[in-house]
């Protein structure tokens, strides 16, 4: 059992007086069937401007990114039973884009969605990111954040199927 | 070949005008003979808050730290005749103490150390983040960089002896 480092894009489009954010709907654990910000494991001597590059290029691909940004890090625990079962210290960025094309690979659908209408099933911590990230003004500071998760439902695989936010701590 | 997430603890001790930063020069590699901020390895299912408490008394025996602090994450990157050979993920604490007591372990013999006479073995991104400490006027805000290292020398085990600091990017 190992910490797995991760970076996440929070993706912008601007439409009119919309703004959206690009969500995928995840077809592999962990996290499946639920909807997150696109993103991926950070490979061995890469650096986080590289991996954020290359995981959004591989899972939606957009290749050119506006106003690229790290703005908040959460080391996310979650637990099974009472039991430390994953960790992940997640890098989140923000960025902009131009137009709203995308392309789905096997990772899963891609879909654009407003503040106001994120679907339900979202990754806890993703809708937490999100609600800073709208919430703070868009502020150019990074932010760190400590986030215990508990896994609610598993599939067959015993990747998690639902999961639940037990602690979101604004302070350290 | 895998991602290694660190803590280290710039701890400061206030006596008179002067500020001392205590410091540990390595028994054990990487970095073996460097001087180094104190810290280690983040636990599997650990807060970081967690992590640089326990390894602070590890190495130090200090148990009381005051005004503990987040203040600098880098990526860094090592290289040996351009393959690259270790990937840490750093995340630098600030905190004081009330006394210079400390109890040197195994890891190293411990040393306070004023800035201006910081020495010259000296772990280069510990260096690095000393000085953005001292001169950033010890702000509470978060800071991320990226760091290429190159390993210069190897001892008979195969770690690092001496290294050099190859690039250290202040903006992402």
């Amino acid at each position: 059992m190992k910490i797995v480092n991760i970076v996440v894009n929070l993706i912008e489009y601007h439409q009119l007086n919309e703004t959206f954010v690009l969500l995928l709907k995840r077809t592999n654990g962990p996290y499946k069937n639920q909807w997150a910000l696109p993103g991926g494991k950070v490979e061995f001597g890469e650096r986080l401007s590289e991996a954020i590059i290359r995981e959004t290029k591989e899972e939606t691909g957009i290749l050119e990114l506006k106003n690229l940004n790290l703005f908040l890090i959460v080391n996310e625990v979650v637990s099974l039973n009472n039991t430390r079962h994953d960790h992940f210290l997640v890098n989140f960025f923000s960025s902009t884009v131009d137009n709203n094309l995308v392309e789905s690979s096997t990772e899963g659908e891609l879909r654009w969605f407003t503040f106001e209408n994120l679907p339900k099933k979202l990754v806890p911590s993703d809708r937490k990111a999100i609600e800073l990230w709208f919430k703070s003004s868009k502020s150019k500071s990074i932010e760190f954040r400590e986030c215990d998760l508990e896994l609610v439902s598993l599939d067959q695989q015993g990747e998690s199927v639902d999961l639940k936010l037990k602690n979101w701590m604004s302070e350290i």
